[in-house]
C-alpha cells in the first residue's frame, strides 16, 4: 500500500496540497451499475466546507466536485452510472488568499508538521500547510460519498461529543439532530455551552480539542477479519489518519479497562430479527468481525497548533526564534473533522464488504 | 495486505490455532546480513510465556521457536544471519489439553468471536478459542524479536498503567523498573494495590481490563509518511489488532480533546543535540511522521470475556442458552499484552524505517 | 505485495531453501467451507516429485505435505473443510545429502542465480541452490492444489510442447494424454524423439530447454480486470516467476505480430451455450478480462545451467576460475516445470475469481 | 495491489477514458528534491503522441501534461523539485470528435475488449473504446518520464523489432538510431521494407502486429527480488499489461528453449570495471535478480482489430451482426507501443530500485 492511497479493495488515492491549483482522489474498485453524478457527492461536500459559521476557517471556498472518468449512461436506464473504471474527482482550489508567506517559509510552526517534513523531505510546500492541510479531507468526503452508495441499507452518522472540557453526557447524544447545528451536537442543551466556551476560545487566538464520535448501522454481522485486516484495527488506522486525531476507541473503548468480565461481555438473546445483544460494550466488533450491532467509534482531535499567542521555535538554520502563526484557522478542528471521521467510517465499510463478499459471497450464516 | 499479514516492507504473516500442532509467522522483507539465531527470540517469547505466575493463564507452553528458513552462515563472519530470504518461525502447540469441548462446540461465548465467525465462516476451530486466541500473538512477539534487530539504537519498553480501576499516576512512570515484576508495573507502589484488585478478581471468577503504555526512544525524524501511510496511523491499526484492544492513543490522546493550543503544542528549542521539544504531547509524531522525539502510545484492553459467572447467549441452532466459560483463561490479559503491544511496535517501526529508507535514502535533513 | 508473496486475495506466501529443514507456504484468502485434507493435495504434488524417471534430477524426497493450520471439522457434515483462516502446509526436506560444498561455496556457477544474489545481499544459503532452488516450487503446487478446489468448474492443464528443438506440432496437441508419460507429452509420436534427445543430453552431462503450454477451460467471461490487474498480465507476472522461465506468451502470442488484423480478430456467432467465438487467437482474455474462451499461455524454460562442462566464472574474492556444476539436476528443467505451470496458473485464476466476486458479485452479464 | 494502480513503491494510478474530459495519473512514492517540471515530461509525451505520420492515428491531440501537485520550489536552489508527496498529473482530452456512435455502442467489435466489458460490468464507455482505449497509456508515458528521473544513470531505449513478418535481423538493431524514424526501427535498412508493407495494410484497411524491443543499460547489480518479486516476472507482468501486448520475452526468451545449457549460460570473466559477462543470453536478470548486465526484453503486439473488414459478431441483444470497424486507427499499434514499453520498463526499474533501497539500503556488494 502507498503512502497516499488506503483501502484494499475500495481503494481511495488522494492528491493535492492547500494552494496548489487543485486537490483531488482517485477511487478505484468501486462495483459497476451505482447510479453517480456530482449531486451525490456534493451535499457531503458541503457539509464539510469551511467558511461556515463563526467557528471554523473564514476560507471561502466552494468546494465544487467534477467527476472526470468512471461513470457512463446505463444504456437500459439511460441514468449515469459507475463502470467499474477508476473514478476521477477533482476540487479546484479557488481561495488561496495570496499573502507573505516569507515569515514561515523556513519557520517551523510549533505542533505542526513543518519540521517532521522538513527533516524526512528536506522539502515542503509550505503554502497553506502544504499537503498537511486539512483541505486534504475534502478528498475523503468526496471517496465517502461514493462509499456510501455501494453501502445500502448501512447509516453512517457522526456528532461531536465534547468540546474542550465539555462532554455531551451519553444518555443524552441523539445522533439524529446533530447535522442541524453548526457544531454537530448531538444534544441541544450543550449547544449554548459549546458556544460560550468557542467564543472565548476565538477572542483568545486559541484554540481547543474534541471528541467525535461515529456510529455505523446496518452493518450485518461479518464483515472484517482476523487477524490484521480486522474491522475495527482498520477504523483505527483509518480514523487515526486524519489531520489532528490523537486517539481513536471502538465500543467502550478506554472505560472498558476499568470494567469487569461481566460489566463488559454483551449479553445474546434471540430477536424478532434474530440475534440481539443486550448492551453494546463491544461497539459492533467482535474478533475484528462485526456482529451486526451498530458499530461505534470515537475520536479524540487535539487543538489545532495554529494560534495567536508568540511560541518558542526553530527555522530551517537552527536558529531558535519566536513565533505567531496568523492566518485562517479553524478554532476546534474536530467540529469540520465530523464529516470526515463519516467519511472514513463509510470508506472502511465499503472496503469491508467488498472483501467479506469476495472471500465468503457476501451473506452471512445465519442460526438455525 | 491481506488478513494475516501486517506490515509494507517488513511484512509478517501469521497461521495457526490454538489447538492445532503448532503456529507460526513468515517474516519476509527483512535486510540481509542481521546476526539472528533462536536464542534472539527466545527470550522475548518467555516474557509473554502463559503458566508465569498466579494472574496468567495456567496453560503451560514451553512456546519454543525454531526458525526454518531465512537464515545462513556468513562467509565472512562465520556466525549466522539473516540472508534476506523470508524467515519462517515455528512454536508448537504442546498443552492442549484434551478435554470436552461438547459444551461449547455448537454455542457462542459472550463478548467472544464465536458468533462472529460462525456468521462470517459458517465454520470454526472452537477449540481454546482457535484462531481467536490470544496464543497468535506468540507468532507476533517472535516477529517482532526480528524487528529489535534492524531497529538498532532505538529502545522499546511497555508498562501495564492501569488494571481495572487503579491507574498509575504518570508522573510516577518508570519503565525501567517495569519488567520486574509480574504485572510489567512502571511504580513499585501499585503492585500491592494489583495484586490485592486481582486477587479478588481471581477469586470471583472475574476479570479486569487494562490499560498498556508503550514508549520507543531512539527514533529518528523522518519515520512514517503522509497520509495513509502516518506512523501514527499504522501504529493504531497495528495495536487495535491485539485480541481484547479497544482504544489506541498517541501521546497526549484523548486527553489533548480537553486542551487548549497553548496547552497542547509541543514548543522547541535548540538541544546539544539538535532540535529538541519542551514537551511531548505529540506523542513523537507530528502529521504522521516522526519527529525525534519518543513516540508513546497507549492500549485499552478489556476484561477477558471468559468468566465462570452464567451468562445469556445463543447456540447454532438459534435457541437461548445459558452458558459458563471454564478453562485456563488470563483474568486480566493486559498483563501478557504487554510484550504484544512492545512487539507491534517493533514491527511498525521497523516497517517504516525501511520505507523511510526507500523514499528517501534513509537518512534526515539537519538544520542549519 | 512482498518478495515472497504473490496473489491480491488468494495469497500464497512461500519459505525455505534447498537443503533446510523444511519448505513451506501459508496460503491466505481461501474461501471458507470447501473440504480440504492433505489427500487433495498430495497428488499433485506427486506430478512435480523429483526422482521420477530417467530425465528428472535423482534427488528423493516424499515431498509428503502437511497441513498446520485453517482447516477443521464441518459441524454439519463433520467432514474436513477450509475455515477462512491461513493455511499453513509444511515439506519436510529429506534427502538433503551429505556434501563438500566447499568448491562452489565461494564460487559463481554460471548462468545461475549465485552472483546476483551475491551482490544483492552479500551472504547466500548455496547447498543446493538455497532460496534459488526450483524446490520452492513444491509450495507453489501445494498452493494450486488448494486454488483448484476453488475453481470449480474450471479444468487446467499442462504439456510439454517443444523440448530443444523438438516441438510438437499444434495440431497434434492432446492435452488429455499429457499425463500419460514421463515428458508431459501431448502427444505420443513425439515421445520417442524426445527421448533419443534427452539421452543424448544426458550422456552429455548437458541440459535442454523447453517449451510448456497451459489451457484452463471452463473460465467463465468477465475475470480478471483493467488496466494493471490484467488477466493476462498477471498470468505472464505468475509465469514468469517461475525458475528458468525466460517467455510467457497469452494465445497467438508472438505469432501474433506476423499477423494481419482479419487474421487475428475472433469472430464470434451464437451458440447453443451462449456467445462462442470461432477462433483464440485471444488466447481467451481480451482486453484483460476473460472472455469465456479457453484461457491459454505458453512458457519458455531455458535449459538448466547445471551442466558437466568446465565454464569461465568468477568467486567471490573476484578471481577468474573453471567451474564444472556436479551434483543432481534436471537435463530439462521444463519437464517438471509443467506442474509448476499449472499451479501457477490456478492460483492467478482463484484470486481473479475472488476479485471479480467482491466488485461485482461474482456473475456476468449475458445478452439479451 | 488494486486494479489501476501498479507498482509497490514508485506506484503508479491512472484514471481517464478515449472520450472523457482529460485523462491522468497520480505518481506516489517518488523521492524528494528532484528537479520536475512540465518540461521534463512533455518531450517524451510527444513522442508517443497520434497524429505524427502517416502509419499512426490521425487523431489530433496535444497531449499537453500539468502537474497539479507534489512539485514546489528548493529553498536552496528555487528550483521546482518533488516533494514527495503525491504527483499529481493530467491531459485534457481535445479532439473528442463527434460522431455517431449508435452502430456500435450497443455491439462487440470483434478482437476488442468490448464484450469482455460487457459480460463483467454491464455498461461501458463505448467512444472511442473507452477505458480500453490506447490513449490510457499517454498516462504510462508521463509516469515514465518521472520514473526516468529517479533511475540517474540508467538509459532505456526502446525499438521496433519486427512489424507483420519482416522483422530486423538481430545483429543489425542499433537503438541509437530508433528514435531518428518514424518506425522507431533500429536498422535503416528494413525502414523501406516497413513502408511498403504498412502502404499496403493501410490501404487494404487492415492493421497488422509487431514486436517492440527495450534495453536499459545502466542497471546495478541487485535489483529485483525473489520469488515473487522477480525483476523479470513484474517486466512481465507490466509488459504484458500494455493494450494489444501478447507475449513478452527476457533476454534470450523463447528461443532459449531450443538451446543446450552450453549454449545458454553466460560465462563471467572480471573486466576493468569488475565482473562481466561473455554474452547476455539471461537478458540481465539471473534468479530475478539484476546482474548489471543490460536488461533486455521484447514484446509481441497483436495487429489491432480495428480493420475495415466486415466481420462476424454479437450485441447486447444477442444477436448476431457483422460489424465494420471505423474511425482513426492505428494500423500497427506497436509503432506507438514502442515509448509505452520503454515508460512501462523505466516505472518497473524505479520501483525495483526504491525496493532494493529499502532491504539493503541500495548498494551492492563488490567482489574481493
Amino acid at each position: 500500500m502507498s503512502h497516499n492511497t488506503f483501502g484494499h479493495l475500495f481503494r481511495v488515492t488522494t492528491w493535492g496540497e492547500s494552494h496548489g491549483p487543485a486537490l483531488g482522489c482517485v477511487v478505484d474498485g468501486c462495483p459497476p451499475g451505482i447510479a453517480l453524478t456530482e449531486a451525490d457527492i456534493q451535499p457531503w461536500l458541503d457539509r464539510r466546507r469551511p467558511g461556515q459559521g463563526k467557528f471554523v476557517t473564514q476560507r471561502q471556498e466552494p468546494d465544487a466536485v467534477r467527476i472526470l472518468s468512471g461513470v457512463f449512461e446505463d444504456s437500459r436506464t439511460g441514468g449515469q452510472v459507475t463502470t467499474g473504471t477508476p473514478i476521477s474527482m477533482i476540487i479546484d482550489n479557488v481561495d488561496q488568499r495570496s499573502r507573505d508567506y516569507s515569515e514561515i517559509a523556513q519557520a517551523f510552526r510549533p505542533g505542526h508538521a513543518d519540521y517532521a517534513y522538513f527533516a524526512k523531505y528536506g522539502v515542503r510546500d509550505y503554502r497553506g500547510g502544504g499537503r498537511q492541510s486539512a483541505r486534504e479531507t475534502a478528498a475523503r468526503v468526496a471517496a465517502g460519498a461514493i462509499a456510501r452508495k455501494i453501502l445500502a441499507g448501512v447509516t453512517i452518522r457522526g456528532a461531536v461529543v465534547q468540546i474542550g472540557p465539555h462532554a455531551v453526557a451519553p444518555e443524552r447524544i441523539d445522533f439524529d439532530i446533530a447535522a442541524e447545528n453548526e457544531f454537530w451536537a448531538p444534544d441541544a442543551a450543550i449547544v449554548p455551552v459549546w458556544t460560550e466556551h468557542l467564543e472565548k476560545v476565538r477572542k483568545a487566538g486559541s484554540s481547543t480539542g474534541a471528541v467525535v464520535a461515529v456510529e455505523a448501522t446496518g452493518v450485518p454481522a461479518g464483515w472484517g477479519a482476523p487477524i490484521y485486516g480486522k474491522l475495527d484495527a482498520e477504523l483505527a488506522g483509518a480514523l487515526m489518519s486524519i489531520n489532528a486525531a490523537k486517539g481513536v476507541e471502538i465500543g467502550a473503548g478506554f472505560a472498558s479497562a476499568a470494567l469487569s468480565g461481566e460489566e463488559n461481555a454483551d449479553e445474546m438473546r434471540m430477536g424478532n430479527d434474530g440475534p440481539m445483544f443486550l448492551s453494546n460494550r463491544a461497539g459492533g466488533v467482535l474478533g475484528g468481525i462485526s456482529t451486526g450491532q451498530a458499530v461505534t467509534a470515537r475520536v479524540a482531535f487535539k487543538p489545532t497548533s495554529s494560534i495567536l499567542a508568540l511560541r518558542q521555535t526553530l527555522n530551517e538554520k537552527g536558529e531558535e526564534i519566536d513565533l505567531r502563526t496568523k492566518g485562517r484557522h479553524d478554532p476546534c478542528v474536530g467540529i469540520r473533522g465530523t464529516p470526515v471521521v463519516e467519511a472514513m467510517t463509510a470508506c472502511v465499510l465499503a472496503d469491508a464488504f467488498l472483501r467479506h463478499r469476495a472471500q465468503t459471497g457476501g451473506g452471512a450464516f445465519t442460526l438455525g
